[in-house]
């Protein structure tokens, strides 16, 4: 469907023009051509004299946030039974929460709560896991797609090491549920599309990354998948695929690593070597940086600063339920803080992230997974927030990007009273 | 004043027994008698047949938490220029800003915003500094009266190593304006009491430590202050003190590191050497844990594992603006995930934090500094917050204490519906 919406939004507009560095206007204009941004002014130019205007007075304006990684069925039992690693609480607390998602009634409630809070929340653009059940997937891009948002869904797949109750019969099964949701929803969106979901390589048999392969060749899918999180879960993996080289290589023996025809994002990334990193490199493969669950599952610390550094697409993620908030604004002052202490503790040749770097990975970082997103450089989608910032009242004069870092660090989801995304008025 | 006030609230009552048990107890009362806490009761006692009872339905009710160190100047700039180490960030952020406390028109614009957030934060009790100025502290004494929270509140001590604007003439003058302070206040508050504050060692001259030590014995003062924060902080303390073993022992050479007659706070020790420790141990030291600061300024994480096993008392601060945020169920939720990254990075014979020790050192672990507070054992104080967590739907049972966990990672501060201090309704 066509956005034939143009109009303008005044305010103080704060946007990333590189990693390193934000924008700042104030009493400034930017302006959306039929979905598209046309660029920030200090003026209206004279051919967009007379457009719809709407004046946020002292609001702060920035570019919508992509949440590169997270798991809605997992949304329910955020900030619960966080004193486990990674594949303890698989096991104890994510894998049973996930089996519910079979009752298309529970599916619902649960997920009917996830999507009114994402639809409030900063988030303009995501990458979503579902459970492997096709209804309840369907049912969850039904509802992702009434609010508004743009995003990536994926029914799970997982063929083994799975609890009886969540895991797919065999590779065939596995396989042909996923072709019958990708049948079942074909064309059916315009908001939400399909992403490729092997969970991840300990729950993914050889046989069936192998299907996998074949349906993204068909289907031409994007992937998104976890990498090297944990330290034992990638002992695991060295274990299931002793012919990889490495975690990554075990992906891309499949050809599910990126590349020009596979667009992928993996998750983590906390423990990727430097080989792995330079695959990532070369295939142009998406870390989901995902700094609150690296913390709550005792997973460690990404090197974040050696991503930007080798130039790797970084975005951040909050991983529900490993993360526990929604908040965007929280994921980027999670990866300030992570960052210190990884300088402290891990490597102080490595330097702390900025706010401005956390920022820039939070819109053009991960935006750019979906095109064009994540700014308001002319031609960009216009994913734009409205963030009044008034109930943080303070008494010294601050300049826009003070205030853009202290809503984040404050809690900037409260101060959301305007979102847009491709030029369409969310709230 | 005499508390007379008896009553009960009704509700889901969750409390800490001792730093590793959680009571929980729902559809139960917590009887105040007096403005001392009466004990949890199933059915109400006879002899309390008749009192008044709030029945606050489905609400969490817990102990007030206690803010162990903050300081209420840097209020206003918490959450902006995040990006220095602590010496540095002193010197170009938080010293720029107490200056402007000389001006008694500004400080009581920042001190409004500063308590009118404190009255309705989750925190009951709190320990807190001002800035050298004697007029803006009895200011900030004076309006935090008013809130009804308890708190210690002292006039900061520096009389070199500042910038001219924010540094005292010498140790006399920095001497004689404490006695001032305490002379005007002597009296004058029911909630709150002096504390001295030498700010830290390099801040404080052996002369000026010497007039402070003549000044806790005669008005029998409790004492607070800074403690191994951060490495450069700690190296330049020993070139300052040659002649002291170790960072407390600078203090504890002028009889203001505990003791009977000295309690005493020491905030982040997360250099503290063993020997350091066991002096604490020794003397009684509590410990001010502040993970947020302790990742925002870079320092590093304290090791609270080893704080606990060693039977330190110790409690949580939220540093403001070291720390960003006032809320204490944030302070409870960061020392679990600093915990676990201590654990992952550095030593993993010290096994992270659960959410009830947190909880622990945010209720009875530093609100022992005030008597019995922190609890619903008969005899505590009776400090209490009501919190609805209705506005984080879940679509499966929780137990009270997941729901409690929950919304302390949630942004509990948003569920505090109500608060007593003492017995005394503050909302």
């Amino acid at each position: 469907m066509k956005n034939n919406s143009t109009f303008a939004l005044r305010g103080s507009i704060c946007y990333s023009l590189d990693a390193e560095t934000l924008a700042a206007e104030e009493h400034a204009y930017v302006v959306c051509e039929n979905g598209v941004c046309a660029g920030v002014f200090q003026e209206l130019p004279s051919r967009f004299q007379g457009i719809p205007c709407t004046d946020t007075g002292s609001s702060i304006i920035i570019p919508g946030l992509t949440d590169l990684h997270l798991h809605a069925p997992q949304y329910s039992l955020r900030g619960t039974k966080m004193d486990l690693e990674l594949l303890d609480w698989l096991n104890a607390v994510a894998f049973p929460e996930e089996t519910k998602y079979s009752d298309l009634t529970y599916a619902e409630q649960a997920y009917r709560i996830f999507t009114e809070d994402l639809k409030k929340s900063p988030t303009t653009r995501a990458c979503i896991f579902g459970t492997l059940h096709v209804k309840a997937t369907e049912l969850l891009m039904d509802l992702t797609e009434e609010t508004g948002i743009k995003a990536y869904i994926g029914k799970v797949n997982m063929d083994r090491n799975g609890p009886a109750e969540l895991q797919e019969a065999d590779a065939q099964a596995s396989s042909q549920a996923t072709v019958q949701w990708l049948t079942d929803i074909s064309g059916k969106y315009e908001n939400v599309k399909p992403i490729l979901t092997p969970r991840f390589i300990p729950s993914c048999s050889d046989e069936l990354m192998g299907e996998l392969s074949d349906i993204q060749k068909k289907y031409r899918l994007p992937v998104q998948s976890h990498l090297s999180e944990n330290p034992g879960e990638t002992l695991w993996v060295q274990e299931l695929c002793p012919d990889s080289s490495f975690y990554g290589d075990a992906y891309d023996r499949f050809g599910l690593f990126g590349g020009d025809s596979c667009p992928t994002i993996m998750a983590h990334c906390v423990y990727s070597s430097d080989r792995e990193i330079a695959l990532m490199k070369k295939r142009g493969v998406y870390v989901a940086h995902c700094p609150q669950s690296n913390m709550n599952l005792s997973s460690g610390i990404a090197p974040a600063r050696k991503f930007l550094d080798q130039g790797l697409h970084t975005g951040l993620g909050t991983d529900i339920a490993g993360g526990h908030t929604l908040s965007m604004f929280r994921a980027i002052a999670d990866a300030v803080q992570v960052s210190k202490l990884h300088w402290r503790l891990m490597e102080e040749s490595q330097k702390a992230l900025t706010f401005a770097e956390a920022f820039y990975m939070a819109t053009i970082g991960g935006g750019s997974f979906f095109g064009k997103a994540g700014s308001f450089l002319p031609g960009y989608e216009f994913d734009a927030l409205i963030l009044d910032d008034s109930l943080f009242p303070h008494p010294q004069p601050l300049s826009v990007p003070e205030r853009l870092e202290r809503l984040t660090y404050l809690g900037g989801d409260q101060c959301v009273t305007g979102k847009y995304v491709s030029g369409r008025k969310i709230f």
